[in-house]
């Protein structure tokens, strides 16, 4: 394996690990309002995409990234979708 | 420009502006509680490690995509940084 190919699969480790804090979070605080739903929703269709792109040029930190990626984006839109609801503003 | 070059653009273009209704959200809110401190500086590391990988490879959808998200999400760093003290639990 090549350093450039390890250097893609560091990144994409930790592109991809970012995300299992913030699916804790969300979980065990019960709360997303301050989540944007606008980001998660685009940010999902943008990982379907670059995993299009990464097995088109058969690009494994890509493609290893984007799926684990979009497994937990899409825990994160769940929790937002079902308990995000905006607080109400601070009096 | 090949088909492949711009679904990676597409796909850039869709992750990397998913994070601007975030930082819209946090900014204008004033509240980042429930976004996770260990996701943004994790994310932030891989975002870096992602963008010498994409200037390595000279892969433009990559590269173009990971300077902006950098400039993003440390907007969201600094603001959770700032503001982003968890609430007291709710009674």
């Amino acid at each position: 394996m090549s350093g450039v190919t390890l250097l893609g699969l560091v990144a994409a480790a930790c592109t991809t690990a970012s995300f299992v804090p913030q699916v804790l979070k969300a979980w065990r605080s019960g709360s997303s309002a301050d989540l944007s739903l606008g980001m998660y929703g685009l940010f999902t269709l943008g990982i379907v995409l670059w995993l299009a792109y990464g097995l088109l040029i058969r690009d494994t930190p890509i493609i290893v990234a984007n799926v684990v990626t979009l497994v937990l984006v899409l825990s994160i839109l769940v929790h937002i979708l079902r308990f995000g609801k905006p607080r109400p503003p601070a009096a």
